[in-house]
């Protein structure tokens, strides 16, 4: 059985953020086995897995991702929807547009550290629309 | 259910390509309510979901992976395929060798400005075997 | 039908490794046509499908990937951990959590130069939790 759930995320200003209680709450029940995937309808943001527990982990997910990938790199061609679009597309491509976490008695199955990221590259990306699958 | 259709892309240039046509093409048809799972059997090109609307996008996923990835590092040992096969390696691993999209009344449940993407880094990778999974 | 097979592989030094062999051994039997989906439960580790013929594109891996992402960057925040701690997530991040395999025939259904990797980040990451679920 494969139910989906499609929802938009409240707006969240450029950077990482912990979605894991948004997530549960736009889904109204987990079965007892099975597994989630989450999908994302876009293309300059991203969602991923990562470490949950302290702050400053975001702030330098911000911090790395921006030096690997600068903006204004002389040599771009797509610079018509702002200096932030172009890298947020290669940055959405590195992380990814879907997670998959197999649920394990009636709850997701993440590790200690672990929550959901939404990782917002634009400047204004206004809310995000997502799809959760869930596999019984 | 689950089903695979197992078929070969056409050979593409090293870039950047948009398959989702392609990709339909090869699968006989969709079901009203499932997730497609698309795995590429290499590990020297990649697949994706980004931005399917300004063919400018592509070229600068080309220019900004070999900004990030450049070709004849001084380090590397595995030199014997040619400059472009140790970053090609690299750049399967950051970009994935698979996506899933969930289906919707039929359809990929798709962004609007989202394609499927194959991402070729070989000078002269040739043809690349995918296979697509449909559950339902 | 959906199984869920959770284990911890043996601990591994900071590298990358090759692990379709690890992970078979955790897994009873595959069915005749499924899909398997490996889940890493940890933030500074990774799991990917990359070449497994030359033991070179495993050091070339961490090679690169310093290079990429450098240790002791001045602007980081989040250092309590050591200098490989930051950059492990940003690799994870990059690298990803999870890998979908197609399951054709009874057999992982890998290209001929494909491998899984585990990737591990830490000097001293230990033992690693995966959760390899089998869908029929």
């Amino acid at each position: 059985m494969i139910d989906h759930h499609t929802f938009a995320l409240t707006a969240k200003p450029r950077g990482y953020h912990i979605i894991t209680e948004e997530i549960m709450q736009n889904i109204d029940i987990l079965p007892d086995n099975g597994l989630l995937n989450l999908f994302i309808h876009h293309t300059s943001a991203a969602i991923t897995i990562n470490e949950a527990a302290d702050p400053d982990v975001l702030e330098d997910f911000e911090s790395i991702f921006n030096f690997i990938i600068p903006e204004n790199l002389p040599f771009l061609k797509h610079t018509i929807e702002g200096p932030d679009d172009m890298p947020a597309h290669i940055k959405a491509a590195m992380i990814g547009h879907s997670v998959q976490i197999p649920i394990i008695n009636g709850k997701l199955g993440l590790g200690t550290w672990q929550g959901i990221y939404l990782c917002e590259f634009r400047n204004r990306g206004g809310s995000r629309k997502i799809t959760a699958t869930v596999f019984q």
